[in-house]
């Protein structure tokens, strides 16, 4: 990119799609480019990020205990509280760019569109523990079911959710295209099947126009 | 009591109260005198009574990190989550008696009388982590915050909650008398500075009459 161009912040921006779309690469690239642009960036990632956040994700991604839809709302709701107040909301404040790996969207699809919780309830849930909070820009990385099983085909040990079968991320899949459709000016589809380049240029592009 | 009584079953009876209320004694008294009648027991208590909400637990009262009313609202609404599916539900269901040391009137009194979160919001959590149950019973053992103080004052370690102020009580105690009285047909208050078995024999006497 050789034109002048100006990168707003404070800015919360968060990356979503399933495991395998490529959030972490795009994450790494991104967090590069802007700090080459000398902003001042925080990566998180949900659930996580805090002390008490990653104990939370540890009981949510490695219990061998049945959790029940509701308690992984709810629990994945609790994290992200203490992950807003505590980390992305001080960082805004203080002009940074935030990136977050999920936010609100992957309870959104995984837990009402992929476990079948009604959305009102899961909703309400979200913006309880959002307190409020929305990105400015949400990238959902989409990747055929396919590909992302081929991307993590290499992976010694898989959480709960990687566990779980295609039905479920179909659903799930479907719950983002949903949220994008329904959020056209927050929520940008990038096709992750591109080549890597390509799609961080897009996202990149994004970014700076807005 | 040497007239004949029945004591019904399933039965979900909820202890209430701050600390220092006398629930542990009077829990213990009634799972006595229930298991003498050869009633089948369970005793919970919350947050904990199973090893996700214990984990849980841990967090909400011994985190040195400062937790806010919505993650703590969150965090408790999951461990209960866990408790009703993993422990409650399947006892009630094969006809036991569960005795629970605090139940949802906890949250609504701690943190939307105590801690000021919306009245509505809380509702709504504890509506979603009880999954529709409402216990059958619940026993609000009233007592002066002075006395309550008084029956801590040997305690060696206080949590985050018994360490909260005065002021904080006064409304948490202001919560369950709303409670009580907005809800007397489930809610029964009990002045706990009467003698321990005045106490006890009020409570059996409840029990055996519905």
């Amino acid at each position: 990119m050789t034109t002048d161009f100006k990168i707003r912040s404070p800015l919360f921006i968060s990356f979503e799609g399933i495991d395998g779309c490529g959030k972490t690469t795009q994450i790494n690239l991104l967090k590069e480019f802007l700090i080459q642009n000398k902003c001042e960036v925080i990566v998180a990632r949900e659930p996580g990020g805090t002390e008490i956040s990653e104990q939370i994700r540890n009981i949510l991604l490695h219990s061998k205990h049945k959790i029940s839809p509701v308690s992984e709302l709810l629990l994945f709701s609790a994290a992200r509280s203490v992950l807003v107040q505590d980390l992305i909301k001080p960082a805004l404040e203080s002009g940074k760019i935030v990136i977050c790996d999920r936010f609100f969207d992957s309870t959104l699809a995984y837990q009402a569109y992929g476990r079948g919780l009604d959305l009102e309830d899961v909703k309400q849930c979200n913006q309880l523990a959002s307190n409020g909070l929305v990105p400015d820009l949400t990238f959902f990385l989409s990747v055929s079911l396919e590909l992302s099983k081929r991307r993590m085909e290499n992976k010694a040990q898989f959480d709960r959710f990687e566990r779980a079968g295609d039905a479920f991320f179909n659903k799930v899949i479907n719950g983002f295209e949903q949220i994008a459709k329904e959020e056209p000016n927050r929520v940008f589809k990038i096709s992750s099947e591109n080549p890597i380049q390509d799609v961080a240029q897009q996202i990149i592009e994004k970014i700076v126009s807005i």
